[in-house]
């Protein structure tokens, strides 16, 4: 089996993922400034899963380019992954909707489902080494980096910390999406920085 | 006429269909652990149909990567499967949605939805087998299988069932979705096992 | 330029028109037979929309494979195209939404619709004509067929016709429907030989 | 990394984006000619929203024509101009759904996020010219016309012209939307040239 339509199908829920959040944003009531502050919260939780998905679309890109074949676990293992991947929006609106910034559940919730999708993307990477052998890009690719790890902790250290304060919870997934937008480069020489 | 504007489309409509789903799933009012039990049902609806969706989908993959060519026929008979499989987020809804879990109606509607879906797969596989002379793999691939029979047999003893227990009824769809995803030699090797 | 991308864009867009309709068919608040009842003229309203659209779609397939190049007019008369099709789901709405079939002016609307698609593509066709000299198959292709002059007759004769009876106007929308569902051997045909 | 799959993913996205705005369109309550009447100014939104995502689709599709490469750069500055075109059916429906014609904040917020999707393509165009040495095509496609200064300057004009007469305002969003629908002679000179 080839690529071709996996990653067709993937890009098409990606793709309506990330427009589908832009339909929580509802239209403020009033045409006032405060109106339109009012769904400011709504657009920063729509921003920071926008950049998400981004992130989620730009690794499966790179992955899937040093991949040749599939079979039936990968497919269902990217099904999996897309599965994760479409909670997002409903995670977003429920920390968005009522300003529920500051409420417990809805963030960790919001934790929990970015949890899940980097495990979900953990294990289509095993499932794709397990398919291939000898593929040096794809092993490369796949091994796990500092970023990864990184990532995993401070998910697993921000749902409980969204109970003690949602904001240092907010922070750290914000955190997680900066660590993923920056080029690999500045941050290998970042945290360079930082040792030293 | 070749495939791949067929297999474009077709990922397209299933692609939304089950991010469509997930639109139902309204972020709950309160943020207490209550709120989100609240949704669990929904969730729970949802997780089955996008398992049935994947199942169509892959199922669809394999069917069209053995098919070379199409006619006016068979861009009916599939427009036909993505009509019954675009009815499946309504009745996912009608379910999940005032916990109708435990009303006969929403759950053998759902059934009867299932039914038509299998129905109109089957009438898409005739139709390239029809148009296609001699293709080993595709008549192979059509073949009834054990897997084809059971699901039939399920579905329609399911829609009646409902009338008697939905959970009755709701067990066999699990059930049918299991049989789906489970890979094809450990389930024809727990067939042999039941047999003796 | 090539036809690839156009043709992928429209995908999608139809793809995306034809799934939104069913957002339209909410879940019967209650379960009883007559809950499931009420859905039923939406129902209609969305098979035959499906139907509608299902025709462009197949047409639209048609049309592309005999066409190698496009430009800016092209792209534009394509958006038009879209344009209408996309308002189709919103009159379907209408329509079916509270009942409305007995009432005229959904109906018209539907009716005025459906004609605005009919001019856009034929505007389309137009302007791939002209962009190619002498392309055999695409001039037979777009040849006003006994087909065209029937279905631009019978809408331009239903929409008045809704203020008479809807369901006479109603009857004439389906019938056009039914026309061009039918298999048309000869374009068929046609197909075959370009092919060889 | 080839550009295949980022114009698969835009193309998704801008399909989704350009449907999602019929969604705002509600179907009139009423089936009088009033009712029709009261979704005329959603329509005239919608037509001009329509307008303005065809224009970016279209110069996206010359854009990566001309493109061969891309990197991870380039991949965020579009998934940056994705987020600013994704935010137009918000601000179509704040203008459109209770008549806020006339109202000045939700016409300047129109004409702002039409003001960063501009410069977002601006952002785009530039990573890729840096991306490509020599690409003659690119470059020249890529220099700015007197189309994209006026452009420009409309909309830096038009933001705070809404709290004179939105009328102006909306005049000049138009007026824009016409100046890059007019066919581009030169543009497709230009495509032409480097097709030979």
């Amino acid at each position: 089996m080839k690529t071709g339509r996996l990653e067709a199908f993937s890009d098409g829920v990606l793709a309506i993922v990330i427009t589908i959040m832009v339909l929580e944003m509802k239209a403020p009531e009033d045409t006032t400034f405060r109106g339109l502050l009012s769904v400011v919260p709504i657009f920063i939780s729509y921003l920071l899963s926008f950049i998400y998905l981004g992130v989620y679309w730009n690794n499966h890109h790179h992955l899937m380019q040093v991949t040749q074949k599939v079979n039936g676990k990968i497919l269902w293992a990217n099904l999996h992954l897309l599965f994760w991947l479409s909670l997002i929006p409903f995670t977003t609106s429920w920390i968005g909707e009522h300003n529920h910034h500051n409420e417990a559940l809805p963030v960790a919730t919001y934790g929990l489902v970015l949890l899940m999708c980097a495990i979900a993307y953990f294990i289509l990477e095993r499932a794709l080494v397990i398919h291939h052998d000898e593929n040096y890009a794809l092993t490369k690719l796949s091994t796990r980096s500092i970023k990864d790890y990184i990532s995993l902790g401070i998910y697993i250290a921000a749902i409980p910390l969204a109970y003690v304060n949602t904001w240092l919870s907010i922070g750290c997934y914000i955190l997680v999406a900066l660590i993923w937008i920056m080029p690999e480069k500045q941050l290998e020489e970042l945290m360079e920085e930082i040792e030293e």
